[in-house]
């Protein structure tokens, strides 16, 4: 891989570069627990994100409109709730359970390693979380984005082509000079298959048991953080 | 008016941010005084600058798809070009020439007064300018935006309704949550009838002479600068 024609890194976020599962279990219990909910909040997480895939799918497949993560999050919050008894919530607590999302923390080597990125590379999340939703979890967790782009910018879900093309041509570059990083087969598939570059960064804490394996594909760069991604890029 | 129901705070750029007619002289004169051309180069940046809006003009009028700034300085500067005796730039020259735009730089007060301002506020350019240009100004100037939002993430560009509402749509906020702040009257004129809040910037150093004059609107502030806006909100 020649390494200096990469220009711009793009980075998937949920598990790659923030801990969802403890921290809508976190926010689930600050919120429940005063109303007299006991559960595993762990599971509760794994439940509401297991809808994840399936609500985007509707919009991939054409079956309904782009519509922002914020909005499919409290609609699978709904289908998520009666499982475990808490149907009976109101539109207040709704909205306030679907901002845990917004309140995720990054895995420890996050911050310093996408400082140290930016430093020779534009940096942008290529999420299929929206953008109030990208520039919240920036904010906590203190991250400087060049700029956000990926789903929300593109009106479409990744593994869609138009998500890793767009990202890329708002950049004004070409695929090969960018580089796609991720926790997640599927997801590096997806943007080699559109000739970007790809980085699988392993985060095996992100839901322990999951079974997911790590890619069997061609990689540029196999890592377990953005420091050691920062390290291999000579940065 | 109610400060602490605004919660974001949109920017226009060229003219408001960053001083383009001093910028874009520099740059041209570095590029082509080596070649042999001499010229007032004032004059160069206000030639080019006067295709702007005429060039948005055809996309907003529905002649022209959407097309990023960039493009559009690339098209009109081969149209300024002729006047000045230019005509036979290579395209190497012309690309390059084009760049000058992401190579401005802002104003003595807006790092220090936006750093202030992002506090307490999420911060965002409404630019006519694409998501590439302003991504390269925010580095070049040390400017750290939760998001760019404007004409590419809408689609459309000033004074469109659709450039507005898009970006408030973007922080998940209503119109009247954002501030838009340009020194432009025909901005915050059209940003006003979307429902968002104004402030005017007063910038009579970006072109001299121009003759433009200052809102006879109602503004929600008139500022001479970031930090006076700053201090007005009481960050």
């Amino acid at each position: 891989m020649a390494a200096a024609s990469v220009k711009a890194l793009f980075f998937d976020v949920f598990g790659t570069l923030v801990d969802w599962r403890s921290g809508v279990a976190r926010e689930a219990q600050s919120i429940l627990k005063p109303l007299g909910a006991s559960l595993d909040w762990s599971a509760f997480a794994d439940a509401w994100r297991d809808q994840y895939q399936p609500a985007m799918e509707q919009v991939r497949a054409g079956r309904a409109p782009y519509t922002k993560l914020d909005v499919l999050h409290r609609q699978t919050l709904q289908g998520t709730l009666p499982r475990f008894g808490l149907q009976d919530l109101g539109a207040a607590e709704l909205d306030e359970l679907t901002l845990a999302w917004h309140r995720l923390d990054a895995w420890p080597d996050v911050q310093p390693g996408l400082a140290r990125l930016r430093r020779r590379f534009l940096i942008a999340p290529v999420s299929n979380g929206n953008i109030a939703l990208m520039a919240d979890l920036a904010r906590r967790n203190n991250i400087h984005w060049d700029a956000i782009l990926g789903a929300e910018h593109a009106r479409a879900f990744k593994p869609q082509a138009a998500v890793y093309l767009a990202a890329a041509q708002a950049f004004n570059l070409i695929p090969g000079e960018c580089l796609m990083c991720a926790a997640h087969p599927s997801d590096l598939e997806a943007a080699a298959a559109c000739g970007l570059r790809v980085a699988y960064i392993s985060r095996p804490e992100e839901r322990p048991g999951s079974g997911e394996r790590p890619p069997s594909m061609p990689l540029d760069h196999s890592v377990r953080s953005t420091l050691e991604l920062a390290e291999r890029l000579g940065v």
